[in-house]
């Protein structure tokens, strides 16, 4: 059920049912010669419909935009500065908390918006523990959830690309988007095949060392077929970790 | 060509083209009892979409949630405080503005977004006039373009609506987003059939008011097929209006 | 009744009768070779007395300095940042909803400030929709009102400057300052006649666009005379706007 | 000469002489049973403007809204919060440096309002100490100066009011505004005829502590011949510490 | 070397020699029935303390104050917003940036603390990738290591304290803290024994959960001598660390 | 008693007896040739304990960080912006009030601490006067202590250091921290022997005119026997002012 195509009676209807909602979040930032820069939004927002469908969760609209700052070296990267980032969340999160939604399911597409949105979540328990939330707003529950995390999927990606699967630009969320949009599929070598590993600070010095833009990963593997089984497995994993996380 | 289903060096080219950006923003907020509850971050997206492929536009991800403090007192409603909707269309610009982008077209579906954005670009603007804006940001051009005020899409509003068009949940834009999802159509009776109308202020006053959400509309009039002409006049009318701001 | 002039006995007995307030609001910018740089803040305040006698309202200090940032290009010019002037109606309004008043009439003389003050209405009203607001804030109702756009006003610019009326440094403007002031009309040659007019961005670029500050108008036009006109005209349209909003 | 009725191009002539200015600064509060609630902002305006008539010095508008969280338990009196104030005297000398002033006078009417000015002007230093101020600011010197710290005020106060003086409310500046504002002279009775004295927490615990509003006076002593004879002692005080300032 | 005793021509020597700085981050927050409010703070101060002794490395004043507003329902207990500890973290790095500075290794006592942190960083190096970083700040390097995570203290905990270490006021803080106070060390008895575990929402539901303030240990088992041993360990581990990131 | 070698439950009890608690806040800056840069930290600190075991009172830790903007030109200054140093101070308090602390002794080591501690006071109190405190927090009193004010202290520091006291890097300040940490007492040559005075603006201004760093003193005169001196007369001083606050 996605809340942008319902009315306001119909998510009325929902809370009698229950009072938890999945939030998709992700990032645009380059992933790489041959990745979608939207990969880390598009991932979240395709298994969050397919969670929905599963098991009637509602699905909000998919923020889009993360923290991306190490990304800015490359064309088309788009960042939220953190503390951007955690107005965001408290925003949406005390707006659906006045309806009466106390459980907040974040699923995830991005590593670098871990850190930030942890935090956010202590700025909104904060209100809470120092009494300043809004006069009715109830206990709240917030959770992140990264969809690569479950048994499923990591199975699949150990089993399909091994040392190839890299930490970005992964050749599993690359395969994923291609299985969600397969019209556009891209083609790039690379060079490399497998990109260099290393800690990341700045977006200059990110430039310089992962020049392509790919983190360990060599994402030529990736493939609609791929994708197809990735998502099965992570709807299937994130389906029942919503089931517990709602009940 | 949609930002997020393009790679950073598919960016890279289209930069050598042009400078200049369409990024649709909207609204999670009630329409009514027969409306989306993304009716206005759909309609930009959908538009901008087809801007895309009749311009060759670059389209950005879709600012799904903007300023709607006014419908929060009807359930799966968001809003962003007008200061946090201001730091994120600032780290929009600035994040695309190290790229080289200079023009921004915000598509916009929310009247409610009007007030704030403007500031918003005031407030970027005040960087460069007040010289602490990134070393190296070139001069800025932002415009907010609302995807109703073109002559094609009034005069389909006013031949088909007439009075029943209204100001909230209007025929124009529930038709778009039927045009848009038709499988999502909804049937609800309109009592009275048009709505009130009156001033906004806070969310309770706003409940108050108007009671189903609408202001002075009566959307029982929306159809697909009045999308569809809506929508073939909108990408008309806004073609033409972004390329002359792109050129 | 001006609030700097009342004890806070007086104010206590005005809130029985009523609970409504004028706040004056403008910008300290340059109003081209003519016109005074307090231009903006000097209409509305001047008019807000005339309101105050003729309608026995409480006029509240005027906030003197707006949203300038793109006239920093001219001496003297002076600008809150958007998020800084939001920050200022906050605290003005809420200062005076503990005391009792709940309907805010912000005179406003500069069309800069539009989209700010609006934007800080919303962000006001956006702790009652979210609950944050004081304990025992009553609910609010804030109105920005141009003191130009009354029909008195408007039939007499037109008559008197049709097409040199322009937009920026207008005739009527600066010689409603010159009614205030009489003592310190200027003189100056506008080359060329009527400034040119174009859209608006940061200060670099508006320099550019109007070397002498003007835009669209031809204020050697302005005159002692036509200010008294237009001062009684305003009092006249403003006192009929606030005794509706006051009742 | 006052900024607000000058012109741009006047502004400009001025800086050629010197690149100093004048900023009255004062507050909106209650000021006992006879005192006027603008008291601390008409003071230094009026002394401003005798300032400036006596050495040329060129006065901006009034900041007339300023620190006064403790007066809001009286009818009228506005506060900005700290934070806020700093805001705006930040973007006021940002603005004003843009042109080339970089000597800032501020003629402080509220003992209120010493904490947080100066915290400002810390908060404008540390902009250049972290090399974060815009990019072409010269160095800058901030001062704030109480209208009524000079020798010649300091003896008037003394030799007329004596204990009776007091330090909110004071005989003195009650004396200055009624001899700007002679037309508006209140009369009240005291009690007890000189108020107490007393530490200043919040509004809630100023209002019991003193329930009229005054601190430790007795302005029943006021009067017009006591406001010119302080207004001729402080234009000489003041004058004098402008000039070693702007020199 | 410790920044508190030393004068700053002592630092521009140790600039010379290198440009990495310890700073030690904690927290102040209840540790259970017999741990110190201080423990988190502590902890990183005494480790930082005998790295400084072995490696000569700079170490800056404990920053002892973190992110704990899940502890607030514990007597004692302090904590900053998330978005206050980031400006703190911002405003020591960019000071220290000043003078040369540029890796900064963050020894941390707190695992609240890690995602606010981390976000900080992400927030000064977006001041480089947006270019609005001060104007000659270097490329820094910023890096937070947990005290507790070293092979060498790792095997020791296990040994000595198993499951009983638990995840809040553990066996191994305890310990190292009466190590570093034996004065201090209390005595209180422990019930249950091993104390629950669970999740960590706001500081309502954490007290409910937690009823002792622990979370999964026994802390009855700490001892001034296991607290030797782990701080030999850790001094170990940590400075090696330290000199492969200082080099 | 320290707060930070104190359980939570021996908090619960101190607060039967007394909601009054001693915060040690300093600065993290040059203090010349032969002083700490911790000095302003270390002596408040230093002195809270002393006073802790006088009266019993309960000692938080330091906050050694502080307002230094001026003191950045000289290698291991750190400063905090006064609008972070105000939300730390808000955080601190409001911590601590939820556990019913009410009064807060701030013992301060920093002349540069003042205006922008005092102003943070202030924001505290204007929750409470705008009814957006914490929903249930007590009425607070915050006090601002600094060390050196005491007539014990003043009397010392005159028979023994006279004109070369100074006011940055004092004798008095010095001798205190030698006092405190006499392993640590440095040798250096003074030139010349008394430092120069003068204004404080921004960091580039305050090298130029305090080459090492110091203002108007001569702290070559510093000793272990005279900070012992010091330090008795300073902890008889304020442990009288602690328990007239505390009562």
């Amino acid at each position: 059920m996605r809340l942008q195509l319902s009315t306001w009676q119909e998510v009325d209807d929902y809370l009698k049912r229950t009072t938890a909602i999945i939030i998709p979040i992700g990032s645009t930032e380059q992933h790489g010669p041959n990745g979608f820069i939207g990969t880390d939004a598009l991932c979240p927002e395709t298994l969050a419909f397919g969670i929905g469908e599963e098991t009637g969760a509602l699905v909000a609209p998919t923020l889009s935009i993360g923290m991306a700052q190490h990304h800015l070296g490359f064309s088309g990267s788009i960042t939220l500065r953190p503390t951007t980032l955690i107005a965001v969340v408290q925003d949406v999160v005390n707006s659906l908390a006045r309806h009466g939604f106390d459980r907040f399911f974040f699923l995830n597409g991005h590593g670098g918006n871990i850190a930030t949105v942890t935090a956010a979540f202590s700025e909104i328990y904060a209100e809470t523990s120092l009494r300043t939330a809004g006069s009715n707003r109830p206990p709240l529950q917030c959770k992140l959830k990264n969809w690569w995390d479950g048994e499923g999927v990591q199975a699949i990606s150990k089993e399909l690309f091994g040392k190839a699967e890299g930490s970005h630009a992964t050749c599993s969320e690359v395969s994923l988007t291609y299985f969600a949009y397969p019209d556009h599929v891209k083609t790039a070598e690379m060079h490399p095949e497998i990109a260099p590993t290393g800690p990341i600070y700045d977006a200059d010095d990110y430039r310089k060392r992962f020049p392509d833009g790919r983190i360990g990963s060599n994402p030529k593997l990736a493939s609609v077929e791929a994708g197809e089984r990735l998502y099965k497995a992570a709807v299937r994993d994130l389906s029942a970790e919503w089931r517990a996380f709602a009940a």
